[in-house]
């Protein structure tokens, strides 16, 4: 190149003082200098900004029979009188508490207060099986748990088992009943009372906050922790207009558990940015939903398809104008809830994809510009996917034996693998070592997929053997491995079958010891004492035997392929 | 407290077993712990989005005579290539380059493209005095200037007086006309054209990643270092749906040039989520402006208040249908312009607020909630705010004596302050320290504001002695020092008068040394060969002694007052 070579020659042909000057040091820039605020990212400034400037907000829990409601003025004192009774309560910086606990007034001060005061929550899955719960209290050693009055017969029989509570702190959400004697047992609500607010209390950002157990494989639940920096990030990502986009005119109606993979975040946006919250505490029935829905004027709401089919028929005949967007997660949406769904509301279903171990948000459905006129297939088509990748999330196809980079040609399948600020780096002193975190910060997803060319994300399969029921998952090894136990059953396999509710639910293959016989509803008595209850299998075939792989594993897309069409209330 | 009480009681009398347990040593989590992924905030993020997900996006500079429509899969190898040419001509990292340009493709470049390289740009404002130009380019040790072929006349005479630069990389910007033979100038095609594509690399989001100078108060320009993490997360702040809320189905025309407070951040948000943009590169004429805008169906035009009082009657008979939003920031808008905008295009302008230091977005003026159903003359009110801050940025008010935190109730005025992640904590290298920047990330603005209950900031009045004149500092003291260097002038102070046009302009109060006569037109003749012309006060008057302060300071207060009915065109 001519211009660049002259001037080079130029710089070796420099009379002497040009020469020195060439010589000359400048200062160089380095990620040492600190012209920019060092400013951490952390909750209590979504708390700060909620109590300047939306204190005249609401945070409505309405579960039919009893209505909170709450300025965002009153809740911020709250949130501080958390991280005063955990002061009275002696639980120190840095360590776990749970909450077991409905989407209400009271767990949402739990979600700021305890992290705020550097302590750590744990949102414990009310839908644990009891050898679970006892499991994930005890490997995050929570010290004490704070409970809804309605769910502590759920909790209470376990407490014997829990090996560093020390308090169990019971919420009021309405429901009579004594509770038992025990000075364990402590009420919230006089807490609240007898301690003083204390100033919220973070330093550094990569803090943790809180934390969510994942089921989503093999084994038992796995620790995903959230850090001040993760949860900040990812409620940026929230907010910006081409995801989720919550805005200060917002009602956001969060039917989404809070204890399910971190709530989707939408504690933490709806507080930030002072849209009002309507919770439905205890009372989850596809009828109360719409009603909320229509009562309180609901711009966003949020929660897992098998919810949206329940609340279909009640929408019937309500005002739902006020609404705007209902992003669902969780398992993918199929094509006709969301049609049904534009035809009752105006809006189509907005899909959405994350998982415990992604806060969750990795990425959201929109329509681009390009195909902004582009025919009905085309759009439904897109709507199949779970979009493109939210501002912040890296997103990529990996060869599922070599792990090597695939093309974006919507053909060539791989597993899904994300990365950024929000994303899991290692689960919290995991029983085994995982193996979907990889090198740069990518972590595998378990879910198998195909790019197009502009970013549209179709997941096909899963590369795990799991089973999605109503938003959660099963882990089909663990259930298999139980009817395994059973005296009369040589092999056993558990496979996804469809579910008209619950978009999946397991189905057993089973091969009986030679000369036995077993019937379903026998093998499901066996099995009931020793799981969960949702993860017992709606159906039970029968057959000779269990396709293999050529390594002699069970062959799950054989089962899959050859039980296609099997559908399960 | 009855129930807690019960409960330390019980801590008291712990048997044997129990005791042991409550003294079992749980894990304490810290911010060491590193169970979420460290991924950076880095620039090059957002150009892997581009290029990934929104490569038939496009990027089009049109100035009338000449339109060049860029697809963002060729955007971001040009940005590639950059890092090349900077490898090439020897400029390491964290090394600093300028750029002396208009908004167009090349400059867009720049902006990504020497970031990604971990080298700095150095925005360069082209309006600035010669004297001025050569200060900044000297103190940021600029190596290199890549300049506009339009813009080099004014950039060529001074190229001797700047010490560290080695080279000036002219970009053709569709003018005629031959450059000097002179081997410091090179060719930015030919470049491109003859150096490899460079794999973005940014290890740390500290890193420095551009550099723009303020004039906000006296002295010299002072320069502020924004770094990669402070550029993400303001761009965060833009794309949040309650802020700019920039979209990928966006057509965004940044008229406020990217030499200016890091020109809104706009590319950034831009390229990040894949809007298209368009440039007005050297054409910044009222018609050519309006021409763009109905052409390429912009939903998203923003600017000074200056340039859309001249855009104004250019709009009349045009489709804007397309238009969203008119961000302006800069300066205050007055009601009638915003009103003149809602009735020519059905929509307020948006005011928004920030400065240099700020990256610069502080706050936007979006009426919230509360308001929606309020009467005019609340919205005007409203409107005549800046808003309240954006998720990110924290504001107060302080005792302008004893720095005291003031009460928000839209009355009590004090200085206003804020803080966030990507506010200036400390100038580059200041020739006088700053007092600007105080305990705890506050940065003080020298603007003088009272807030409402619900957060909304009402600028009344300056701490400073500044004038702004579209959208630009001046600074007067510098001017008031310069006049008082006329030999004939005893005293003088320099004071803002409205403006028809831009909004301020510079008022000269001479007191005259005794028997001395001058005129107004005499003092510009002084004046002119001292001062960018821009600076030059537009009406002087001669008065008998300047007002002082108790501790005999000008009180440019008590001019401003005397003075308030002066309007100038």
């Amino acid at each position: 190149m001519a211009a660049l070579s002259k001037s080079l020659a130029l710089t070796r042909a420099l009379p002497a003082t040009a020469s020195i000057l060439a010589r000359r040091t400048v200062y160089v820039m380095s990620p040492r200098d600190n012209f920019m605020s060092d400013y951490q990212l952390t909750l209590p400034s979504f708390t700060r900004r909620a109590e300047q400037l939306f204190g005249h907000k609401t945070v409505t829990s309405d579960c039919g029979d009893r209505v909170d409601v709450t300025t965002y003025a009153d809740y911020v004192k709250s949130c501080r009188k958390v991280g005063g009774i955990l002061e009275e309560l002696g639980i120190g910086q840095g360590h776990r508490v749970a909450s077991f606990a409905w989407n209400n007034i009271n767990h949402l001060e739990l979600w700021y207060g305890v992290p705020n005061a550097s302590r750590v929550l744990h949102t414990l899955n009310i839908r644990l099986f009891a050898e679970q719960i006892t499991y994930v209290v005890n490997h995050a050693e929570n010290e004490a748990i704070f409970v809804d009055k309605s769910l502590f017969k759920l909790l209470w029989p376990l407490v014997d088992t829990f090996k560093t509570v020390k308090h169990i702190i019971v919420m009021d959400d309405g429901v009579p009943g004594d509770l038992p004697d025990d000075p364990r047992i402590l009420n919230y609500e006089e807490l609240k009372a007898s301690v003083p607010e204390v100033e919220f209390d973070v330093k550094d950002e990569r803090m943790p906050a809180s934390m969510c157990y994942t089921s989503g494989t093999t084994g038992m639940p796995k620790a995903v922790v959230y850090t001040h920096r993760s949860q900040y990030l990812h409620t940026m990502g929230i907010l910006s207009a081409d995801s989720l986009g919550v805005r200060e005119t917002d009602c956001v109606l969060p039917v989404v558990p809070m204890f399910h993979a971190n709530g989707w975040g939408l504690p933490f946006a709806t507080v930030a940015v002072g849209s009002d919250l309507v919770f439905p505490s205890r009372n989850m029935t596809p009828k109360h939903l719409a009603m909320l829905m229509e009562k309180y004027k609901v711009t966003i709401a949020a929660g897992v398809p098998t919810i949206w089919m329940g609340v279909l028929p009640e929408l019937k005949g309500r005002d739902l104008s006020a609404l705007r967007g209902i992003p669902v997660g969780g398992s993918a949406v199929p094509l006709s809830l969301s049609k049904a769904y534009e035809k009752a509301t105006g809006l189509p279903i907005m899909q959405a994809w994350g998982m415990t171990e992604t806060s969750p948000l990795g990425s959201v459905c929109s329509i681009s510009s390009k195909h902004a006129n582009a025919p009905q297939e085309t759009i439904d088509h897109l709507r199949q996917s779970i979009g493109y990748p939210v501002v912040g999330v890296d997103m990529r196809i990996a060869n599922l034996e070599t792990g090597e980079d695939l093309p974006w040609d919507g053909e060539t399948t791989g597993e899904l693998e994300v990365r950024g600020p929000w994303i899991a780096s290692s689960y919290y002193n995991p029983d085994q070592p995982a193996d979907n975190f990889k090198a740069d910060d990518w972590m595998a997803t378990g879910d198998v997929a195909a790019i197009s060319e502009d970013g549209y994300v179709y997941i096909s399969d899963r590369s795990k053997d799991l089973i999605k029921s109503g938003g959660e998952w099963i882990g089909s090894v663990e259930v298999e491995n139980i009817i395994m136990s059973h005296p009369k059953v040589k092999e056993a396999a558990v496979v996804a079958v469809r579910s008209k509710r619950w978009m999946e639910r397991p189905m057993a293959c089973v091969v009986l010891a030679d000369d036995e016989e077993l019937t379903h509803e026998e093998l499901i008595e066996f099995l009931e004492p020793r799981m969960a209850k949702w993860w017992l299998p709606d159906v039970t075939v029968f057959v000779d035997e269990i396709p293999k792989t050529s390594v002699g594993k069970f062959s799950k897309k054989d089962l899959r392929k050859q039980f296609e069409h099997v559908v399960v209330a």
